[in-house]
């Protein structure tokens, strides 16, 4: 048994779909990249196992991911399995009980990628931003209800849980986060014109803890314009800080701006690290194209990158986001396989 | 006094910033274009109000507001007004008192106009589509509440409040629309695979009213996803319906991409004419460009031909919409005032 920095304990969830395919290609660059040993464990977890055996994540199971280093998971779900079942009972169960309340997505418009923007006119000095989406929290805790459903009296409520401490570690995590960067800006998304009780929770939140960060400047948008500057001055955002449903739908702009769900990274991070973090491309399944070899496994490859800083492999983690920038630059039109993606990268780690 | 062919008994509220300017070439428009007559009576309501009597809606005007055939509002609001006071107050009073469940909000991209997308690429067959945004529900009835606040513990909820009457009278004129439209189809946006009980609500009432409208094609997209197609394929949406909080945040993304707030028009309806509907630009009181005659009044000439259209002069609606776009596709790059613009669209009508 080796320590923390030549080994890697990992846990691979691959999933429905695309997701194996994908996750294969991450590993690749994982192995080819880092100078730890690699252990996986593969957990089939997802749509197939549910058809077998209605099982979606067992107790034992989840006590085992618990004890790994970090998991890479690839994609869940298929269309003949009901809404939410998954969602709810795999993927945001493990967001809430790995305490993920960091979830981290950063959206650069790399050279030699096409935005559907006139980037030209609209993001003339570049797009690069990192959004910080709250993730244990808000309309996601499952909290709601309904009433005589089937009937022309039914009534349907969610309730957006929202808490001081809740906010307060992804604002100062996103604070440390700006803090971090050159241009030191942070951006707190919200509607708090209508959600007043949530929106002035996280507004005061964000003005007290921003007095522990006096060199980051602050702005705010609501959730409405802030997509309009997604689309017209993405180029204003440095740093994202909003809840879990509000960044949830930004960071899926802020992926297609940045040419696509095909290169969206996101880290579902724990740092107090008291349970593994998982990282996972935006995407989901995409059963359409499952099989064939057409998915782009950039956006994991991306993530194995987020896990390796996350794991303080920070040099690797460049390594992989240069030979990343440096595929995507080399890129012509010619469509290339999932594999030979995957090659192309671990070539150049 | 006329009958309601040849007379338009309008409630005016000009409002803050460039709210007056920008409805004064609203009413010039309207008043160069109606063979009606058009009394108008001028309410001052707004930030100023406010300032000047702590005064938001007095019953007593709203009472007044109620007898008007129609309302037509420019923006509301500015910077010394806490968050929340006027939209609570007033705006989202009317919409909810005067059963504005239908917030039809159109999006077209006219000849002319300049959209921040790669237009040729991604929508090469133009924007052309209507979101009918439910306007009495979900997270906006201010059900919710908050703990212990300014404490490390505070707790905030927002609840949100999701009907199947209130989703099917929304949806049942969604569908009506899409069926009077070439194409006939309808989208419903949602997030069901994480709010299940609102989602599933929603789902169910598509496709049973959808049983009323065989020749309505629907679709769905999460709202997440619908933030990506809105910018890589807007020309796949027809009809569009939503929930309130989803229906805002994609009504301004669809502004944006189809040239901007300045040329969105939105009508606040109430189909059963129990009380006047409200018409009124997508934008706000931009008190940083208040005075200056450097508003488009373009949003709110588009958002009285909408007034027209609902009080029966389909007529005079398609001519106000022909100058506005024969206006559109003849502008150059020079500035041109408020007042210029304004002239130039009455001069077509
Ligand atoms: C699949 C879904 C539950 C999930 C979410 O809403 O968080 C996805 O959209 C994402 O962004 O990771
Ligand atoms: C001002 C605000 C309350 C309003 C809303 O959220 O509905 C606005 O954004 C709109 O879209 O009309």
């Amino acid at each position: 048994t080796g320590t923390a920095s030549d080994f890697i304990d990992l846990a691979v969830i691959g999933g429905d779909g695309i997701g194996p395919e994908v996750v294969a290609e991450g590993l690749k660059v994982l192995e080819a990249v880092s100078a730890a040993k690699v252990s996986r464990t593969e957990y089939d977890l997802g749509a197939r196992r549910w058809h077998a055996s209605g099982e979606i994540l067992p107790e034992s199971v989840e006590d085992e991911l618990r004890g790994h280093d970090a998991i890479l998971l690839g994609a869940i779900g298929d269309p003949f399995v009901p809404s939410g079942v998954l969602e709810r009972g795999l993927l945001l169960k493990l967001r809430f009980d790995f305490d993920h309340y960091v979830n981290l997505r950063p959206a650069t418009l790399f050279t030699g990628v096409r935005s559907p923007l006139d980037v030209a006119r609209v993001a003339p000095d570049g797009i690069d931003f990192v959004v910080v989406r709250e993730g244990t929290e808000g309309p996601y805790t499952g909290n709601g209800g309904a009433l005589r459903v089937g009937t022309p009296a039914e009534l349907a409520t969610e309730v957006s849980v929202n808490t001081r401490f809740g906010a307060e570690r992804a604002v100062r995590d996103a604070f440390a986060r700006a803090q971090a960067r050159p241009r030191k800006h942070l951006t707190l998304i919200h509607k708090h014109n209508v959600l007043s009780y949530a929106g002035h929770l996280w507004r005061r939140t964000v003005e007290e803890v921003g007095a522990e960060f006096p060199e980051v400047s602050t702005a705010y948008a609501h959730v409405d314009a802030a997509t309009i500057y997604m689309v017209t001055d993405p180029g204003r955002f440095d740093v994202i800080v909003t809840d879990n449903l509000f960044g949830d739908i930004v960071t899926d702009l802020a992926a297609a701006v940045t040419g696509g769900i095909g290169l969206a990274a996101s880290g579902n991070i724990n740092p107090e690290r008291t349970a593994p973090s998982m990282f996972e491309p935006v995407h989901g399944s995409a059963p359409d194209i499952a099989g064939q070899a057409k998915a782009d496994p950039t956006a994991t490859i991306l993530s194995v990158a987020m896990l390796l800083e996350h794991l303080g492999r920070g040099d690797e983690a460049r390594r992989v986001q240069e030979a990343v920038a440096a595929d995507l630059a080399a890129r012509g039109d010619a469509p290339r396989s999932t594999t030979q993606i995957g090659d192309a990268i671990a070539g150049r780690v």
